[in-house]
């Protein structure tokens, strides 16, 4: 339950404020070349306190690999990677450790499992992420080999939608934005719910050019439904959408439908996914994140022993989380199309032959 | 990859146009009550052919189960349930063997396995959920002896959104509407768009009363992403919302947490799932699906060996295939409940203790 | 639970006298012939009644194919094979329904499900393993199209040992003896033990011809550790050897190794497996079955309610249950290989090339 | 694939010669006392060098908890453990840098990789069973819970069989003997093949006490089955058996089955296990392992480009696997046990009714 993937997988572990966190990703093919600093600058991407739109907290996250290569390359055995944790103020929690967060899932971790880690949400935190950044970044290099290629950038924030979509410029910018013309707008959006002790959502777009038509397994490992699980199982995530996803509801057939021509598909409403598998096109996808739960304001919850209290936070936290959402989306992207170019070798006769015959 | 679930499983078989189609339903505890008129009433809530606003085939949808039951009970094991197709027109198809439809699986299945049964879309066809809503009939029994019902209705068709939700209703509306007072609109929209030869998209709501807290595996099985995963399988669906979904984006913080007091949440933006586990309210999903993407226009699109051409489609299809995809997105709602609610148990030593230790 | 298999798979379901049994088929590559004649040809090398040596039940194990092939091909779906039950006499059983039958699973099912089928032990009955052979003849028409192919024969009955093994031999005689110079004395010894109402055990030797260097996936989906599963998980077997087995227990490690030249290993001690992974040796694995347990005497056992009876069986039964066990044996090894076959697709860099990179 | 087991698990990370090896262990109830000491020593009682019986090599095999536990409990969350690799002479085996070691998995590897890490056979090593002994250890803490307890010991070495069993007196015996009266002659056999450069086999038997009823799925996870994979998985382990195994094959039907009295069964050929589910009665498996292949005489073999060479090897090793293997063979029946202890929560309506309906 702390894996993902069936053939390319991530098993994760770890917690906000213990010892370490980490991963081990498994079915890497051997002989993929292992680029630690491309690894290491997918997680400086990712790390917090980068910018004032980000929490203060400071992580270094350093990955260590452990296992797994040999000579600089994958040997084909799981390869291992963690990163202590170095920057825990535990006593921040001390005033939540009898109370539940309203939003957090300190409910129902607490009733689920009878023991909560209370320190920074424990294993609920989306520290937890930095885990699948690590593993994403070797399924990245792998997709790499093949032509694939994933970005994503934020496209929404508090409502304020970009209005085109430039995934060069979103890298350098500290927002992610995908739309510099509504950049500070969507800047001043959250600064100013962070002066109000407040938070605000936003939605991450996350592309792949480059699939091969086929991948996505019918009909229970659907390419759009993992990619659903993926992103709604992302800390914070309350809506996916594939394609145009819920524009196309409101559009009749025959202006939804891709027609289709030698040089291939006309449109791409599709996002790129046919009947759960890719069909040549841009791979699309939009993740919806819900504002940060941890604000700064007076709320109601209740104590480990149901008794009406208030909930009043302290720490740092991050007062849009799609921002640093953005990276997760596309290493989570990044796993289930590894996992379907392996899942998909094998699916026809001549696979077989190239593979066994030579 | 035709198996849903890890502990409660449903494994699928067969095509639109095959001599039949079924699911082995594995993972039922021993001693549930197999009420085979219940099973066959879901399935008619699911058939074909019951008002203009479906397809006009006809299939009895005739379920017969073949294994895992003995003088009525459940036994243990895999309970295997088989419909024979009997209404299969496959000449209807001949005209497309050829050639891709747009909108649908044609091209990547045949991309993918370099065969393809073009018969009715073959094993893409929505045929296949019939197998679904017969599991999922068995997951509802389940869920039932501890207090889980489960309902669904459209919230959507065109654009034309419900006002408000009445479960009840739905249930015997040929529209499955949850709303009456936008109903005919909603009607008049599917029909008009029929008489153009053209479709409609449409949103289903589906809900869950009585979870149990806790239920939901963090963090690679959490409650929403396998609900996330579940719908956006469904034929035709491109997004999914839990709780809020799209609109928590545009929430501050302050207003899209849930308070907590002594008697439970104040609100329920979150649809009843806190850090992918079920806090005890009730669950709530949104499902959406593009138009169908069988319309009876000229379209463009090429052949098999990649040569323009003009696709004209015959048959009978659904104008509006959110109609009776609410009902499959209740059975797949079911399933994954029934799921999670046998991988919950053992999650904490307790339980352990009350099933060995009495 | 009741599925075997990773990539390719097979989920059987079915009881010895319920109203029929089968398997699915999943993860077969599309465009493999699938040839019905072979696939019913050996369902009738495991049919019962073939000889004196055999259970007198005659079932005519008729399998249909259901879904998952068109045109005579695979199209990459799941197969489903269905064989009815014809020849069900319920009423031998109506003496057992209240006890439980030494050596048998009665005991167990009841107390695990605290429900039973009772009927000629239901889900534990050995007729399920046609549903093994059903999808083991498919798994070995893919093996047949790179060069695999299995064999197998009885090399011990009742403690009498084959001298040497000639499986060409054994596929046409009525024990499916390895050794014509032994196969009277141990058919003598059978039919010795029917006559007094009782039962021997014997042995399978099952081998792999053709397999290519590479199939078998470390660490926890070993080659050698599978096949013992899969072995292990026939009715009645008890012990499991791989190449010498127990023998090589009693070697030095001088003798045991198997020294390599350019032109291969100089012995096969190891049955063609090193690190759980192949190395192009012939595999060779032996299965051990007990006497069968339905004998003819008097025996002590319980009733459901724990008070002490006696236990008279009626009924057919084979009385050496070795002989039928060799086509499951060879079945279980086919399903094994198919998977590993698939599951090696994807292991170095060079196959990702060959299949992507064209 | 490195993985084990479905809802207990274990997934196992590291190379003999890389930095560190490990364990994420999923699954685990929360709210179980994770006592580190029972950990440490189970470790040290596997830990190489303790006698001239053993490789002289010295490992501390210290092991680290780095996640999953909150105040000495376990919070339902992974639990890693690592180990870190302190006593490498990895200049030992430059000299089989381009060669393979008979016996070993240096061939398979190479071919199914297309790169190996050769020092000390990298992830093939015996080294990774640190990580089983370790997730095994947690295993036990669980079933220890509820009344579960495991033993083993080496039953034969070198063809020197125990005549009787004394598990107690196992632990102390620096052979892991189970008969005190023919240790010395097992020693001696050790220690003459030590001399002789050579190395010998042995057998471990290995029981469970208080196995409640009921332990073990059908038809494809049976506790049987799952054990026979669990220890033909142990390097150089070449057969299993289960009770009586080999011998129940020279047994009548009469002698073979237990019989059953309001007391229980009155025998136990069937070593605890029918129809694939735990009996109630001990749980016994037997393991064989091959004589040791690192063996100090001079054997042929191939370079990797397949040229006729010697292989002479230095290093340190075990002269009799089946020593340290008991343990392992321990913790693997722990680890199997621990998930048929979940896996069969929730296989009659009854469990469900207690955990939910309270």
């Amino acid at each position: 339950m702390n894996s993902f993937g069936k053939k390319f997988t991530i098993t994760t572990f770890g917690e906000s404020h213990g010892k370490a966190l980490g991963c081990i990703v498994d079915g890497v093919p051997a002989g993929l070349k292992i680029d630690e600093e491309f690894i290491q600058s997918e997680l400086d991407r990712r790390k917090p306190g980068k910018s004032k739109l980000e929490t203060a907290r400071k992580e270094d996250d350093q990955v260590e690999i452990l296992s797994g290569t040999f000579e600089g390359l994958s040997t084909g055995t799981p390869i291992m990677m963690v990163i202590f944790n170095s920057n825990q103020k535990s006593r921040d929690y001390d005033n939540i450790k009898e109370l539940f967060r309203p939003g957090h899932a300190d409910f129902t971790y607490y009733h689920k499992y009878g023991i909560r880690d209370y320190r920074g949400g424990g294993r609920s935190s989306a520290r937890e992420t930095a885990a699948r950044v690590a593993g994403g970044a070797i399924a990245k290099l792998m997709l790499k080999t093949i032509g694939i290629e994933i970005s994503s950038g934020v496209c929404e924030v508090d409502g304020i939608k970009s209005k085109s979509y430039d995934f060069t410029y979103a890298k350098s910018s500290k927002l992610y934005a995908l739309d510099p013309t509504v950049e500070s707008e969507q800047e001043r959006a959250i600064l100013d719910a962070k002066d109000k002790h407040d938070s605000v959502g936003g939605v991450v777009l996350t592309i792949a050019k480059g699939v091969p038509i086929g991948l996505g397994e019918p009909l229970y490992y659907k390419l759009d439904a993992i990619l659903a699980e993926a992103m709604m199982g992302i800390n914070a995530s309350k809506a996916v959408e594939i394609g145009d996803g819920v524009v196309s509801t409101h559009l009749k057939g025959s202006q939804n439908n891709d027609e289709i021509t030698p040089n291939g598909f006309t449109t791409n409403h599709s996002g790129g996914i046919l009947g759960g598998i890719s069909n040549g096109d841009d791979i699309i996808v939009k993740t919806h994140f819900k504002p940060t739960p941890s604000i700064f304001q007076t709320q109601k919850t209740v104590t480990k022993e149901n008794e009406a209290t208030i909930c009043e936070l302290k720490g740092r936290h991050d007062p849009c989380v799609a921002i640093r959402g953005s990276i997760v989306c596309e290493s989570m992207m990044a796993l289930v199309l590894a996992d379907m170019v392996l899942l998909n070798m094998g699916k026809k006769m001549e696979h077989i032959q190239s593979i066994y015959c030579k």
